[in-house]
Order: C-alpha cells, then sequence, then structure tokens
C-alpha cells in the first residue's frame, strides 16, 4: 500500500511535528469489520432472475432521464444507448457489461495508513450520519445546526472505536454560507480527525474544491493514483439523473475518486409499494448510474448504494427499521453481490423525534439487518434521528456504541480447541460454576463484546445513581468524549496550506445562502 | 384436527353460552408466523460435527447429576446409562437415539380451535414475558407483582393480535401463597383469555393441578390424547437436574403434554466464556434432558431450548441482546434442527431498568435474531424488562407491536407479477412518483406492516401533542387496550367447573409463602 506524504512514514515534517505527535492523545479504532458470518439472503434464484430481467426491460423500454446533461447523453449516445430527448434507453446487457470495469473493492486511504479502509468483499465499513439540517441535545433541545456542532460530531467520530471513516455531511453548518461550508467542513474531517473522509457534491465546482484540498492534504500525485474519497450520489428516483449530482459524480470519476451511487427510496413513493418492484427500479437505477461512472472513467470505484424507507400511507412520512425495507435491503445486497460491486445501505435509521425506544428499535433492526445483508458502506450508522432531519448528540454515542456489538457478532463462531473449552466443562463439572476456572480466567476480557455506555448496575446502585436512563448516560459521555479530545498530529505546514486554500477560496466569491 | 369441547363446534352449553358468544368482542389475532425466509446460520459443517462429538464425549466422560431422583435414575440405568451416585453418564449415541421419538412438530391446542398453534417446523410461536416478581409501569413505578398485575396482562395478551400464545407465570403473584397461586394463574390463561398457556412447574403436584384443570377445560379424554399445555423446564446448568424441575417434567410428558427442557445459562458463569463451549455445554444438557422426556413417555414433545446471557465480568450481572448469545442462538437452532426438535430461544431480553432505548436496541437485537435462527416458541416475546425481575406494562405493548414487525419480514419476498409492479414502473416513468398511481392504489393497504403505537408524525404536530416519548405512548394505549378488554365467551358451567376445582384445592392445604 502506498503511504500518503501525511501518513506515518510520511515525508518528515520537522520538530513541530514530531512534537505534536509526541503530544497528541491516540484513541483506539478498531479495524473495519472482516465478515467471518454468511450473508442472509432472501431471494433464490428464480427472484434474482426475475428481478435482473425486468430491471434491463425497464432500462430498454422506458429509460431514464439525464436531465440538464448534454455532455452526458453525448457520452450514452456514444456508448451504445438511444438517446430521445434527455430519456436515455440502454439496450439489454449493456449496462451490465459497462459496469464491469468497476472493482469489486478497492482502498480508500485515510492520512493515517493505520486507518485507510477497504470497501467491498466481506467487508463493512461503518460512518456516521450524513445530511440533518437540525441538531438536537438533552441540554439545547431542537436547533438549526452550525459549524460548531459539525466540529463536535467530527471529534466523535474520531474518537469512536467502532467508526472507521469520518463520514461527511455530518450535519449541516447552516451559519456558513452554502458556497463555502463544503471547505469548512472538508477542513474539520482532515484536521480534527485522521479517518477517511467524504467529498462535497452539492456542485460539480465544490467536488473539484474536495479534489483540490486533498491534493494539499495526500499531495497531488498521490490522490490521482488513489482514492482519497467517497461521495454520496443520490438518483432523484424514480430513473432520474440530475446535472449537479451527475456533474460532481463526473469530477469524481474523472479523478479515480469513489462513488456511491444510491436511489434514494421512499417505497410507495418513489418506487412500487412492492418489494420486488423496488428491487427491480433499484438495480435498473444503479446499472444506469455505474454505468455512467464507468463511461466517464473505466475503473472508477463506484458503490452499489439502497437508501430505502417505506411510506406511512395515513401521513405520507417515512418509516425507519420496518420489515419491507429490511427485505429489500437482503435483496439489493444479493443485486449488487451479482454485479460484483461494494454494497452500501442500512444506518441508524429512525423516524421517532427522540432518541427514546422507538429510535432504538427501528435503530437496531436496521444495523442488524445491515450487518446480515452483507453491507460494505454504512453511512448513517450512527446520530440519524428523526428521519434524517435530526443529527442527535446522545443517539451518536448511543448508536456509535451498538457498532460494538456488530464487530462481536461478525466474529462468527470459531472452533479452535481453546474455545471447545472441553477442559472447562470436564474441570467445572455438573453442578459447578465458571467464574474462577482457568478457561475464563484467561479468556474472560476478551470472550464479550462490551458496552462503554449501557447500564448493567444492580438496581440499588442505578436508583442512587440518580435513576438514569439511556439519553442522560449518553449526555454524560457525549460530555466526557468532547473534553477528553485531542487533535490528532499533522503537519503544521499542510495545516497551513489547507487553511490558505479555504481562504482564497472563501474570498473568490460573494456568501450566497441559497 | 380434532375438537376440544370449549371449541366453536364443541358440545354446545345452553343459551347463556350462545349469549356470552353474541355479546363478546373479537380481538384478531394473527397465525402464528410461518416463515418465507431462510435460517441465518453462522455454524459450518466441521464446527457442527465437532460440538455434536463434544457433547457426546461430556455425556460420556463427565456425565450429568439427576438430583434427589432415584426413581429417574432407575430409568436411565434401564435405559442403558452407567450410574455412579446421582451422576448419569451416557453411552455416546444414547441420547441422540432416544431423542429420536420425539416429534419434529406438534400442535398444542388452545380452547378456541382458530388459536391452536404447531409449534415446530418453520413456525414461530410468540408468548409473552415469564416468570418477573416485579411490575413497573409509568404511573406505579417499579412494585412486587400482584394477582391483579397477572389479570391485566392476561388480558393484554389477548388483546394483542401479535402474540399467538398466552404464556404462563407473566409476572409472579406475590399476594397469593406460592403453594396456590398457580391455581389462579390458570384460571386467568383459561377465562380471560382463549389462547394456548403454559402449565406450573414450581411442584409435581402442580403439574398434576395444571393438567388436571385442563381436563376441566378441554375434556379429559381430549388433555390425554392431544397437548393442551407447555411448561417451561429449566436445567440448572451446569448439567444438574434437580428432582422439582423432573419432577414436574415426569408429569407432563406422562401426559403427554409438551416440555421446554431449556438450559439456563449466563455465559462465563453457568457455562464456558466461549461460544463453541457453551453450545457443546447446552447440546449435552438438553440431549439428556429430552432423552429423559422420551425415557418417560417416548413420542411426548419436547423442545429443544437455549436461555443464554452473557455476564458483565465488572458487575457479575447478566447481560442481554449481546454478539455473544446472537451467535449462540444461531447455533443452538442449527443444533436442535440437526436433532429434529422444535426450538425456543430469544425474547425480549434486556438489562435495562427503565423502558428506554438501551431496553429496545436489546430487544430488537434478541427478536430479530430469534426470528432468522430459527426459534419456533419464543418465550419472553414482549415485557421483559431488567434482567427478567421486572415485567414492564409499557414495555409489554411496545415490544408486541415490535413483533408485528416479525411477521413482516418473515413473509419474505413475492415475485408473483402483480409483486413485480413493471406496469406500476412503465406508468409512473422517469420523475414521476408512485403515490397515486393503479399499483399503489390496489395494494397500499396491504404492503407494508403498520406500527400500532409509533409515532410519524410530522414535528410539529407531535409537540403540540406533548411531545410524548415512546414509553407515554404505549402507557396511553395500555389504558386504552384495559379498558377495551372483553372477555372471550366461555361456557358457563366449564367456568364454574374450573372455579370449583380451584377452591376445592386452595381449601385442601394451608398457605404457604415459601
Amino acid at each position: 500500500m502506498p503511504e500518503a506524504r501525511t501518513g506515518r512514514r510520511g515525508r518528515g515534517g520537522g520538530g513541530a511535528a514530531r512534537r505534536a505527535e509526541r503530544s497528541a492523545v491516540s484513541f483506539e479504532t478498531a479495524k473495519y469489520i472482516q465478515r467471518n458470518i454468511p450473508n442472509f439472503e432472501v431471494l433464490n434464484e428464480e427472484a434474482i432472475e426475475i428481478i435482473e430481467y425486468n430491471a434491463e426491460t425497464i432500462l430498454e423500454e422506458v429509460g431514464v432521464n439525464f436531465v440538464d446533461n448534454p455532455a452526458a447523453l453525448d457520452r450514452w449516445r456514444e456508448a451504445g444507448a438511444d438517446i430521445t430527448g434527455e430519456r436515455v434507453r440502454i439496450p439489454r446487457g449493456l449496462a451490465r457489461k459497462l459496469c464491469s470495469t468497476a472493482p469489486s473493492e478497492f482502498t480508500q486511504h485515510a492520512r493515517n495508513p493505520e486507518k485507510s479502509v477497504v470497501i467491498g468483499g466481506r467487508n463493512l465499513v461503518l460512518a456516521p450520519v450524513y445530511g440533518p439540517p437540525f441538531v438536537r441535545d438533552v441540554a439545547g433541545g431542537r436547533r438549526y445546526a452550525t459549524m460548531d456542532d459539525f466540529n463536535k460530531f467530527v471529534k466523535l467520530a474520531y474518537m469512536s472505536k467502532w467508526l472507521h471513516h469520518s463520514g461527511g455531511t455530518v450535519c449541516e453548518p447552516t451559519d456558513i454560507p452554502v458556497n463555502k461550508r463544503h471547505l469548512d467542513m472538508l477542513m474539520a474531517h482532515m484536521t480534527l480527525s485522521d479517518k477517511p473522509f467524504m467529498g462535497s457534491v452539492t456542485e460539480p465546482s465544490r467536488a473539484q474544491d474536495s479534489v483540490d484540498m486533498c491534493g494539499v492534504l495526500f499531495g497531488e500525485d498521490f490522490v490521482q493514483n488513489n482514492t482519497v474519497m467517497t461521495s454520496l450520489t443520490n438518483i432523484n428516483s424514480p430513473m432520474t439523473f440530475d446535472d449537479v449530482m451527475m456533474g460532481s459524480l463526473e469530477v469524481y470519476a474523472q479523478n479515480n475518486q469513489a462513488c456511491i451511487i444510491s436511489p434514494f427510496i421512499v417505497g410507495g413513493a418513489m418506487a412500487p409499494v412492492s418489494v420486488a418492484g423496488t428491487l427491480t427500479q433499484v438495480l435498473a437505477e444503479v446499472l444506469a448510474g455505474v454505468a455512467y461512472s464507468q463511461i466517464v472513467r473505466p475503473g472508477a470505484p463506484a458503490i452499489f448504494g439502497a437508501f430505502v424507507s417505506s411510506i406511512d400511507m395515513n401521513s405520507g412520512a417515512p418509516t425507519f427499521g420496518t420489515p419491507e425495507a429490511s427485505l429489500i435491503t437482503y435483496g439489493a445486497g444479493q443485486l449488487a453481490r451479482r454485479l460484483g460491486l461494494p454494497y452500501r445501505s442500512a444506518g441508524s435509521f429512525c423516524g421517532s423525534k427522540l432518541p427514546d425506544a422507538q429510535a432504538a428499535y427501528e435503530t437496531a433492526n436496521s444495523l442488524n439487518m445491515g450487518l446480515t445483508s452483507g453491507v460494505n458502506f454504512m453511512l448513517h450508522s450512527c446520530g440519524w434521528l428523526e428521519g434524517g432531519l435530526v443529527a442527535d448528540f446522545e443517539k451518536f454515542v448511543m448508536d456509535a456504541d451498538q457498532l460494538g456489538a456488530l464487530h462481536g457478532l461478525a466474529k462468527g463462531v470459531s472452533v479452535d480447541e481453546e474455545a471447545q473449552a472441553m477442559d472447562a466443562i470436564r474441570e467445572v463439572g455438573p453442578g459447578g460454576h465458571y467464574l474462577g476456572c482457568a478457561h475464563t480466567q484467561a479468556n474472560f476480557k476478551t470472550a464479550f463484546w462490551k458496552s462503554d455506555l449501557l447500564d448493567y448496575k444492580p438496581y440499588e446502585t442505578w436508583e442512587e445513581e440518580g435513576a438514569r436512563d439511556t439519553r442522560s448516560l449518553a449526555s454524560a459521555r457525549v460530555e466526557k468524549l468532547l473534553g477528553d479530545y485531542q487533535k490528532p498530529a499533522l503537519e503544521p505546514s499542510v495545516e497551513e496550506a489547507l487553511q490558505a486554500f479555504v481562504a482564497q477560496r472563501k474570498e473568490s466569491m460573494p456568501d450566497s445562502f441559497m
């Protein structure tokens, strides 16, 4: 694996950098999950073939729209599609063939090489919530998100053992102009954390800024030859690819950076109310989107995305953690593996307004399903609240704690001699207990996943300590973590160069809040 | 299927019974889950064979204890085991051979034949929490359970669409003498509900009372020829079978009633700290217990049970919803299917003191795992709190609502023409929406599982209505359900005969609270 210049064995950086490195606290980050358990599969061979056949029928007969993007239409025409207006009809087999140049797994480099992640295969990389305009915590209630909130979330993600990725728009910093906030967000990911992160997709020029800032952080040559960003390209389902998202995708693909091609589905509104119908549309959309990324640059990393919720037919609100969303997520995983693409889905989804039991049921349903459906990149894996409108501080650390349980489950079952524990069973015998036996003493520290948050105290102790619920415990943990936070070491010259880039770009344009 | 005498086409019951039937409100109960999804399996063939081999080694070399039960030792000796003191060593292969007479599935009859359940195969039958000495609700806090609480839980279970079974000791009615409370509990199950239920196991004589009361309710002949009760026989792990539990098992097996043979494991205390070691011990214990039930009466229904929690090595408290418990539950399901036995495990397990986010994460982890591990009978599927010390009213209806999601997930994916929804995708096309299309209109009512409890309202509405959390919503639902409750019809002569039986038994012995 090549070394980015900010890595451990990078090009040095003088006494200040070395002093920074010595004084920096290191927070443990678990390696991305490498599953030793199977995937849960709900589609049989016949069902898969029907859905795959139907998806190609949709692409061929109905087609997809590439809006306000004449260059995309030209590219599609040249690749062999049939173009009418903005409608792109793709002959059966063409999209799948184009997709075949996308890698089945790829490395996304972090500036700390120990935190680089491999997305694809049997791996699962966990990243925090993305996109909420609001934040919530016990002390401040629900309010518009600011850059200060954003920085806090980046710090919390950095300090979470079970998050492998710093994410992207962890919340929308609404106090910063729309056309400039991507610069501050990237600055936060690059300097407050050393985990991998995501680039901006809200304008092609902002995608280019993302690439350029990575050039400063990693070195331009490194960026051209390696993937250092993942970006989230939502499809406007049904079957519409707008110029902003596709313009950003073009920038990322041209620069060999990874794109998540992700239908955004509220079942019953943006897709049929049936599981099979939704899977058909998802597959058609992803085929078209990934194929387009490969037309732009064959071999550019692309991820099969599926963001799925259902609709509450009474209120029209999206619902989360539902069985239908689970079935779609399981099925989409099978379709992604058939295409040989890394898979993005699931997350800490919930519709609840508070980090209460509803939020936790819905989230746990989705997190478990994400692990067993074979997801490779799980955006929104912690902190999501209220249908994605809110990033919640307490829920962020509550969910992040639960991600530890996914690591434990993914380990699967060892049957080596130590795990068989036959000597322990012989030693203890009928009526004995295992607390003191040699096998327990040798293994108890690592045998069980251990929550850093949840309460297991005796009832009386718990009551004496204030009878706190999970949200109260989480509130204390947020405060503790932010108090303990220390910035990871970064060469001062690199940080200065990033600051200079941001200042120059901010000066180059007037503020816009549109 | 034979008809019990209290069934729809039973032996009649005069004008009073017919009037009772007409005036009774009917609450909908879903059919037990018939899975159309696969089981999730974490053990490969090699791992299964190692565990099966080791379990037989334990039975042969170490053996199990049958305590204070000379008749059991005689039975085992005659069956071919090696007896030393109270230790029973079982030659390799014998226990498995004895287990082979137990049915792989059986019907447990309810007095309402529409609510009879088939336990085994691809089915999942859901029953409420069992055993807590305390109850909790928002209004009254945590307190010792009473018969009044018990009756309320039986009513809630009766009214829950997603519970197929009334359970057993839903909470301990501590205001009734220990030696008499089984009579009142059975009376509640038999008269306040028409779902199937469990018998007493706290003394062999109480097991016999349970059989006798079923004789009154169903008719003695019917009981001798059919299974009308499931009972919970816990093994004192490691590998100890006490005389009380085995005495009860003997009564039930002799009367052809079902026994759940269930190791009670807190991993690290009653079993090795490793998953494979625990599975080995669980299998050895179940083999011995089920084999014993088949020695008592070949063909008596027996269920492979596995109650599994981990231990928090700091506090010594049991922990729930953990990944290690999940792996054991998945693995035990595979071992049960290899034995051809119905499988009992999982539940609404949590360690939390309140029905908060911790409780819901832990519960959702366990419920999902229960469904995908192939559990056939899920005791504790709703209402469990605080490590099983508390039956919580709000959590009871919260969990029961989530059981609906399991029903949805178990449906799997249809790919019939309607589900393929190709006409809908063609009709809507790129950029459209599905809300008004013909396919949505035809299917939306049944397409998605719908919560009866959770909040999906717009933020502003939710705030105006008091910004209630899940527990508050659940508290209102408990009150509403108990207000709407109406007793299911029962022949007055049967109810009178049951009352006479209970009165006679209560008079026959002094109160005991020990």
